[in-house]
């Protein structure tokens, strides 16, 4: 397994562009499409938010229903969610147009949008959009990046990833885009993010391998405790690499889903890494857990505390409300055997043991909190499962950026 | 039932003072003290937090074993929480010293400690605390005050109420004190509250009361979502009203259990409306629910959003964000049949109809916004249920507070 530098386009086969429309009146692309030049398999997980956006229900149909998709087409700026029949109309009309400009089926056509709830869409600007961005696709480093910039909202830089692995003798590659970073508390997934490869996979392989790897990386991610009503990760495989075609589990299966975990752990990473206002990634890590569920649900309820996201944020060593943050998980544990140790490239320091604070060196522990990513290790001493969740810290840009985002 | 001005002296028989002995270095008041001329039937509700602060497992302790308790002695500044065995023995020691001050055994006085978690509590200071306040408890208004005073801690003011009912042909008094103002996520009971009566009511239907009226009150709020290591709520019933005994159900104990409803519904509010840095006291009302559960899971959903919390700071009327935290919940719920409202002193405003936002006046909802308690009515069209529950906005003073806690 080999990263290399690159995006959606990466994998053979698939196309990207940006453009923009001027559904934010600003000047940044607002629009974007991904497009496989063959028939992809493809796989869905999408929030469990039981206000869902139009686009994520048309989604949900088409990985459903339809054998194989082309296209994605993205807008951001409006998340068409709590906008009733027209904006499932809206959300149709956008895969008829990117349908009927690229010659595919609008049932071939999944749409995503993001931004501001309860606003309907300007059709006349996405149908436009849709010509535009079937003009403009291209393969390259170049095209993938426009599209990881047109998907943005709040986020501050561009979420893309790329890896090669060998299957079954072929060079398989995997690439993926993403965006945050408000209202991200995935309970199955994540706001947006689009994965492509040329892997040849059958459809209820690539479902498999997504549902499960969600599980361990956007499930594990908060930026504010907020379940959008958008989130998707939708993965194409258009089998282009010309592997033999996954059809169960086995060798070639294993190799693919570790490889498209560890392009999902990175996106995750980055989404938890740019959360809005943040200055750092604070990284929640479970150790010597009796079970992955304990592990996992203690270190996902660290990295959503606001009070000890403040502290990150005042790089103040108040661990415990780290302790506390994990006493109210809801997970069963002995709180007196636990050890915590704050790490990050400014070295490790060990903050609490047998649960209580050691006497441990406030300038120390400042300097450590003080660098881009942040560690919490929480040693429960009861066994050998680890989990790890990503958060960032809370901020006054959080409140500045929502407390005024229409205007 | 009638409110009168006062605290927990307001019932008969009920001395109350606040010292100050440095436990934070500042000339407020930090420790405060409850005491019964008489013993007094006594119930408790306390953190589910698995991190209990030392007192927490004292009180409880108390609570099931002792038939009376008399005193309660209230530390500020030092939680007393992940202090392991020596934090016990200083809680103790505590109890202890008020029980020699005031001629009555250590088992009959509760300990409740609010700070910061992981620091030993300077016994000295504490010990000459429970003499000082012995020396000068005292009735009336003022000494009521005292206490609320000196159990502050991020608290911008005192929370204290008392009303009179009659019952059994008698007049009985309610009051209490309570504190916030972060960590505030209660489950089961919220930071600290101490509520004193003169009604005569067994301890098993003083804790059946109490226990009840908790899911109403103090289970509704939310400032952070953060639930303390140190949560508790403690009645006192001394009996000095001379109504006939409360022993079981009927008419004299709904009563009472109406009036200390309305003491503990009056001071949860406080809590929220006085939460770390907010500017307003937030209220979900859910009406129209197929049932209770239902709209109280919605109703603390919205509350606690973070987002919706920052627009409402923001006095932005961004009812997406309502309509998704609703989404969220886990309840079960008809997205598209919702109704919301926006109301407080400055009027009423349709802000969503049918799952879809209506076309209203932004500026009168900016209006709406502005007022120092602001209500979101969400009509679910599905039965006549209904639910509160009440937060704070999220606010730059939130994060200035917490970022910056211990320093």
């Amino acid at each position: 397994m080999e990263k290399i530098n690159g995006g959606v386009t990466a994998p053979s086969g698939f196309l990207a562009a940006g453009v923009n429309v001027g559904i934010k009146n600003t000047e940044k692309d607002d629009m974007a499409m991904v497009y496989s030049t063959v028939p992809a398999r493809a796989a869905g997980v999408f929030t469990t938010n039981l206000v869902k956006a139009a686009p994520v229900k048309w989604d949900q149909k088409l990985v459903r229903e339809s054998p194989f998709l082309q296209a994605v087409i993205i807008n951001s700026g409006i998340a068409n969610a709590a906008t009733g029949e027209e904006g499932m109309r809206c959300c149709i009309e956008t895969a008829r147009a990117a349908g009927e400009a690229l010659g595919i089926p609008e049932t071939a056509v999944a749409v995503a949008s993001t931004g501001v709830i309860g606003k309907q869409l300007p059709m006349e600007k996405l149908t436009a959009g849709a010509k535009a961005l079937k003009e403009t696709l291209g393969t390259g480093r170049e095209k993938a990046r426009e599209a990881a910039v047109a998907i943005m909202t709040t986020d501050t830089k561009p979420k893309e990833t790329a890896l090669t692995v060998t299957i079954g003798g072929k060079k398989v590659t995997i690439g993926g885009m993403c965006k945050g970073s408000g209202m991200i508390h995935p309970n199955m997934c994540t706001m947006l993010c689009f994965i492509t490869t040329d892997a040849a996979v059958s459809g209820e392989m690539l479902q498999k391998a997504l549902s499960l790897n969600v599980q361990e990386t956007f499930n594990m991610i908060s930026v504010d405790g907020d379940t959008s009503t958008n989130d998707t990760v939708l993965v194409f495989a258009n089998g282009l690499a010309g592997n033999p075609e996954i059809m169960a589990e086995g060798e070639d299966y294993a190799l693919f889903c570790e490889a498209l975990l560890s392009v999902m752990r990175e996106l995750a990473r980055m989404i938890a890494g740019d959360g809005e206002g943040c200055t750092c990634l604070f990284t929640g890590r479970v150790i010597g857990a009796a079970d992955k569920a304990q592990a996992k649900t203690i270190a996902r309820s660290v990295i959503c505390s606001s009070l000890t996201k403040a502290a990150i944020f005042g790089h103040d060593a108040n661990v415990g409300r780290i302790l506390c943050a994990m006493g109210y998980s809801g997970a069963d544990f002995d709180p007196d055997v636990v050890d915590i140790t704050l790490e990050s490239s400014a070295g490790s320091l060990r903050v609490v043991e047998n649960g209580v604070p050691t006497d441990y060196d406030e300038e120390k522990a400042t300097e450590i909190l003080s660098r881009e990513e942040v560690i919490a290790v929480m040693d429960l001493k009861a066994g050998n499962e680890e989990a790890e969740a990503w958060g960032c810290d809370l901020t006054y840009d959080y409140v500045r950026i929502n407390g005024d985002y229409r205007s």
